[in-house]
């Protein structure tokens, strides 16, 4: 049987266990979720047994080693994955909730209740916890998953989704609400999104290249996530000592997140007084500057040009621009951010008022750093991506962003 | 210049002007929208002339009269028209109405708020009216509108844009916060679906292959609207009263909108003495009935195909079953519905939950009819359209749902 025909029966058979999964009260999710927690670390042996064979592979395969780090799975690893699903348990069930609801002037009551989407089709690269994250949180938000990993991870992804299956079958779901896609081609990416009809919604997960192909080929409705060029903008009235923490903190705490600074602005007004200080800083914490005529002017920093300003680096590199006011820091956003997060460094109420209104991202900081942008830091529970696009969510997304809703109008045999 | 080319060009006016519309106040958009529904009335004569041109070509190229009919400017549409940018100048303003806001434990400020999208496309057919109502819709919401009627009433189209451009002008915005698409070809159509990047979100409103094709060429974000094979199920614990008002209601009230009923379905139980009453009454109502056995031993009614269970007739056809039970209706529903509204007729309360739970609908309605799906019956004031999709917005679009939110995080030099 063909590749598009295997993954178009594998979608089939997650929409009719999805009907199943919408009724499922929020005690049998979340006793199938710690069933798969339990079930998790229960399997620990063939699980990194599984994890080897990726891990050998990549490694023969020459995959540099940060790769096949992020291949990698240990002991504390899948206790994470564990605590993860835990967690997702402990969350408020976004079903049923009611957004809003009134009474017409007919008598008609009408609700705007939460349901889940059905199937969610994830498309998502090497870390193997991405694989049980998932599950964990459309399990809970009522959502059939259609889970394609990347095949550098499929024996370790095979491996815990059968373990998750089995979990989700003891406490009484059905095994389908968690598939792997079948096939490892980009013919089963394809057919995935062409399933339109049978997956309502994909969410991509990755580099921008990932991000950008599905948006392009998808008949199914997709979420962007993802891809974060951030900027950090110190204002003329910027305390420069704040200034200088939120800067290091954006570039260096943690470097291949979507939610780390990829450039710095930085008003004229306050060059002589905070670039020496900014580019000691950077560069003593390991970081290259790809800067304009004012920062090539210190020893060690390259030459920017837009293909810099536009980079999302992801690595120790940061690029830097002097700008001569507010409007033309604005200018360069509007041109150059991802509008995933962009933050103002500003003691000034006028200034960061005019920042955050003209400054379309999904979020804006005033004297934060970027790396707030975050589900966990937001106090969402659990996110399954940061969403860069306006229609449906934008930015973290918890679990109400994991579904849709529907009116029900209730009467007493009412006509027009 | 070529057509695509003239359409970015536009698109990237669009863009511009949104920047200065998305800061404006309440009070500069209602004052807009006023003076748009002056100078439409006070433009009376050159509208009707030029609505006169597009009458005279559909007729004289065979339109159907009906089809003429909708085309039609009268001094009394354009009233409508007038009166329905004032009642848009009456609506609250979603933009920057805050949709949850906290602190955080370390002290972060977090709001989530109302931004518009930016740039809104509008692909719309002949009414003429559509233009307007749009146009309002967007201003309100802070949307710069690209608006592609159809090439039938591009001359009245033509005018009405002038008029509204000039008196948002008159009251300091940008004239290309609302632009007529260049070009009347197919071509135009298509550069505004890959105008990713300057257009947000693409909103199609017409009949199922307009949108269809919308949904499949797009790489815009597209807001699915309105085909509706609504269903009216009669439960075997129906009032049978009021099944045959809800069911001569939605079906004959009003044909040629999405929220007519298509489709009957009518417990075994109940059809010996429901059908020969609704069939007598429809078919009084001039309405033909196509249906299964139960219904052609009934003079004058066709057999039914699964085309016709599967057709939105959007006239005086009505497809009818009978099925043995609560279940089947249920799954005939879901084989068959479109999402966008289906209702039950029953006084069982455990019936009615079971049908509100499974069906997966924009809108649910019991002892109602499905005619009740609509913006101006929900209270929301004005519509542009009615999603029939699970991202975004699902049901009946008002103003809130033109809109997209921003995080901002506001803070003392957080760092993480």
């Amino acid at each position: 049987m063909s590749t598009q025909q295997d993954v178009l029966d594998a979608a089939a058979r997650a929409r009719a266990a999805s009907h199943g999964l919408a009724l499922a009260t929020r005690a049998r999710k979340d006793a199938a979720l710690l069933a798969m927690a339990d079930a998790l670390l229960a399997a620990e042996a063939d699980l990194l047994a599984a994890n080897a064979e990726d891990v050998a592979r990549a490694e023969a395969g020459g995959t540099p080693p940060n790769i096949v780090d992020r291949l990698r799975l240990t002991p504390d690893r899948l206790a994470g994955m564990a605590q993860g699903l835990r967690d997702v348990a402990g969350l408020p069930d976004p079903v049923g909730e009611v957004v809003r609801g009134s009474t017409l002037a007919n008598g008609l009551e009408l609700r705007q209740v939460r349901v889940p989407f059905g199937v969610v089709g994830m498309i998502y690269e090497a870390r193997p916890n991405v694989t049980a994250d998932a599950a964990g949180i459309c399990l809970k938000s009522g959502n059939a998953v259609l889970l394609r990993g990347s095949s550098s991870a499929r024996s370790s992804n095979a491996a815990i989704v059968a373990v998750l299956r089995d979990a989700a079958v003891g406490q009484g779901l059905d095994a389908d609400v968690v598939q792997l896609v079948p096939g490892d081609s980009h013919d089963s990416v394809k057919a995935l999104m062409r399933a339109r009809g049978l997956v309502d919604v994909l969410i991509p997960r990755g580099g921008a290249s990932l991000i950008r192909s599905v948006v392009e080929e998808s008949t199914v409705p997709v979420i962007e996530t993802g891809v974060g060029n951030c900027h950090v903008y110190v204002d003329r009235a910027a305390d420069l000592d704040k200034a200088l923490a939120v800067v290091l903190n954006a570039k260096t705490h943690r470097t291949s997140v979507c939610n780390a600074a990829e450039s710095l602005l930085v008003h004229a007004e306050v060059a002589d007084a905070f670039l020496p200080r900014v580019v000691a800083a950077l560069q003593e914490a390991g970081v290259t500057l790809h800067g304009d005529d004012s920062f090539t002017a210190y020893d060690g920093v390259l030459a920017a040009t837009d293909e810099d300003y536009a980079q999302e680096y992801l690595s120790l590199d940061i690029s830097a621009r002097v700008v001569p006011d507010l409007d033309e820091a604005i200018a360069h956003i509007r041109r150059f951010s991802s509008q995933h997060s962009d933050a103002i460094l500003t003691e000034d109420q006028a200034a960061a008022r005019r920042f955050v209104a003209k400054v379309d991202s999904a979020a804006v900081l005033v004297n934060a750093s970027t790396r707030f942008t975050d589900g966990g830091e937001f106090g969402f529970g659990a996110e399954i991506g940061i969403s860069t696009q306006k229609l449906h969510a934008r930015g973290p997304m918890g679990l109400p962003e994991m579904t849709s809703t529907k009116y029900v109008v209730t009467g007493d045999g009412h006509v027009r």
